[in-house]
């Protein structure tokens, strides 16, 4: 009982708004560099951005050194009232997430666990978020920080395979959007037809 | 592509606030029995139970039922500024989820994983719940339901052992306790010896 860690330099770092989704399943917000220490501590093998923007070249090559493969699905923002989520592609990052059929025809390796889910939101810069954390201005915080639409989505139609009732997805898809949550997000998650992927998922031990 | 849950009867209602830690380790609100199905999918092997009111019969049935372990450490609820987080018990409860020599040394089964860890607070029944949710009334649900302060430090002591930075651990702990988080747990976390609970524990892929 006497090694203590001392300073910040020996400390991990998640990503703004890390979470463990499920068994080899993580989400967060945009990773910088200095979350890349942390990152390697969960041993990713791929990644699923859900922009289309280009993947900075500090992260490419993060993930070039450590072997992680990037899947890109180029989702547009978008403002409300003008929603348009693309249902399939929507269905392709789950089919990622889950390694469908889909995946095995083209003899493709699909064990893409472990995998982090991420899009753009969240680039705030670590000593900003601090000092906001300092000034225990929390609130502003949790609405300039905290969520991801596209990845909310995401998560939430996989609890929607999980079989995991509405409410319940709604109860989670709250948490991480706090005052940024969306009418058409809810709506997308609700209309999502889950019939369309074949293979459920679940929480329990594996 | 043809079979479609129909029905909240075949759905899952995961307990409020529930949400996967780390591998094998699972918080949530108090589950109730509408829940119990979905905790059945989590194959688990004990539940941390952090307040000292007993547990209720249905409750403990179903732990029976399904050979589930309770481990109940009775820390009271406190109401700002009467402050007073026992750091042993929440010390005993960290070796439960870690399974430390401690328990090595007194012949115990320390393959407590799967675990579930929980508190008191969310025992508003899903009727509610869900009625809250149909009117939109999130903030009311926020401030009402979600947070669960016992399970937050114990969650946020385990994360200082895998050395998260305290931002990142504050991260966390606002997501669950929104309107409700509390300067008196955060300071609590803060000074948290980590030093004291000799096992470190990561989310990597085991």
């Amino acid at each position: 009982a006497s090694t203590v860690v001392v300073g910040d330099e020996l400390n991990f770092i998640p990503p703004l708004n890390f979470a463990m989704v499920d068994n080899g399943v993580f989400r967060s917000g945009f990773p910088h560099s200095a979350n890349f220490s942390f990152l390697q501590t969960l041993n990713l093998r791929s990644i699923i951005y859900l922009c289309p923007e280009p993947y900075p070249e500090a992260n490419t090559e993060f993930l070039k050194s450590n072997e992680i493969r990037l899947f890109q699905f180029g989702i547009e923002g978008y403002k409300e009232p003008f929603v348009d989520i693309p249902d399939d592609t929507i269905r392709e990052a789950l089919n990622v997430v889950l390694g469908t059929p889909l995946h095995f025809n083209c003899g493709q390796d699909v064990r893409n666990h472990p995998v982090l889910i991420h899009c753009n939101r969240g680039k705030v810069c670590e000593i900003c978020s601090s000092a906001l954390y300092m000034t225990k201005r929390f609130e502003f915080y949790n609405v300039v920080l905290s969520f991801q639409h596209r990845t909310g989505c995401v998560v939430g139609c996989l609890r929607k395979l999980q079989r995991w009732c509405l409410s319940s997805v709604f109860d989670e898809y709250q948490r991480f959007a706090a005052a940024k949550a969306r009418v058409s997000d809810q709506r997308f998650m609700e209309l999502f037809d889950v019939s369309s992927v074949p293979i459920s998922f679940s929480c329990s031990n594996k």
